[in-house]
């Protein structure tokens, strides 16, 4: 049987099993441990929530998720992670994890999931399409980080000085 | 003169308006309302910050963030809109308040912006490139909301009752 549960604090070390995982299945860096996802998602202040599948008992999945803010519109819920490990594909754990973000997205008052989905993982894209999802294809997703990232702060730093 | 300050309760109104604005340029619907900013933004939880960039006394543009999660890596900022006014553009206003969320995210601990850009909107595409931004091309942006939002919670009241 299949059920989902919200992570809590022991789950942590499950936690960031399953997004190692994840990243490997990805082929991408992942510098998340155990300890910072402790201080990030269970302390006073969690940046944010996670939920896990279990189907017969056996950790299947997860999704991990915060508050977005669509600024025409009001809030939302960014799902960053759904994952369901590759023996358990076809249990439904996917699509369950999913119904849930959007029940706890209806209980913060939003009506609006974002995500960001590889374009080469065409079973995820199906698996979205299927549920009617919009794909906003004329966006792109842009990312500071590293070298331009320090740039934008140097140049902060110039500005204030002037 | 170009300056930038943290927007204020009292700037619900003059960023309710640069929204619609930001929108109109778009040509996207908008459902934002002054009350629903004073609400999310600054009340005791706010759900967004906001910046305002001035040009000799005259309010020339805006950013709009809140805190990301980066499950790979931890903490990051999400930039929901920067918008500078059309009679504002080439002042460096843009710029600034990108340098400015960049120094607010090292406030916080953490060392990257997330954002979206419509990939048709050459001027603002030519801005990220120019400052170095990655654009992580092999992303697609997806949306649950309406029927397909409604979907989802249908399934998941369904899972819940079985």
């Amino acid at each position: 049987m299949l059920s989902i549960r919200p992570a809590v604090r022991s789950d942590a070390v499950l936690l960031n099993s399953l997004i190692h995982e994840f990243a490997d299945f990805y082929k991408f860096p992942v510098s998340i441990s155990e300890e910072q996802l402790l201080s990030d998602g269970f302390g006073p202040e969690p940046r944010f929530q996670a939920l896990i599948a279990e189907f017969s008992g056996q950790p299947a999945g997860y999704a991990l998720f915060f508050d977005y803010y669509a600024s025409f519109h009001g809030g939302a819920i960014f799902l960053e992670d759904l994952f369901v490990r590759t023996q358990f594909r076809g249990t439904g754990a996917g699509k369950a994890l999913l119904a849930r973000v959007a029940a706890t997205g209806v209980e913060r008052g939003c009506r609006r999931i974002m995500l960001n989905v590889l374009s080469s993982n065409d079973p995820a894209v199906g698996f979205y399409r299927k549920l009617g999802a919009g794909f906003l294809d004329d966006w792109k997703v842009v990312c500071f980080e590293g070298n331009s990232f320090g740039a934008l702060l140097t140049s902060d730093r110039a500005t204030t000085a002037d």
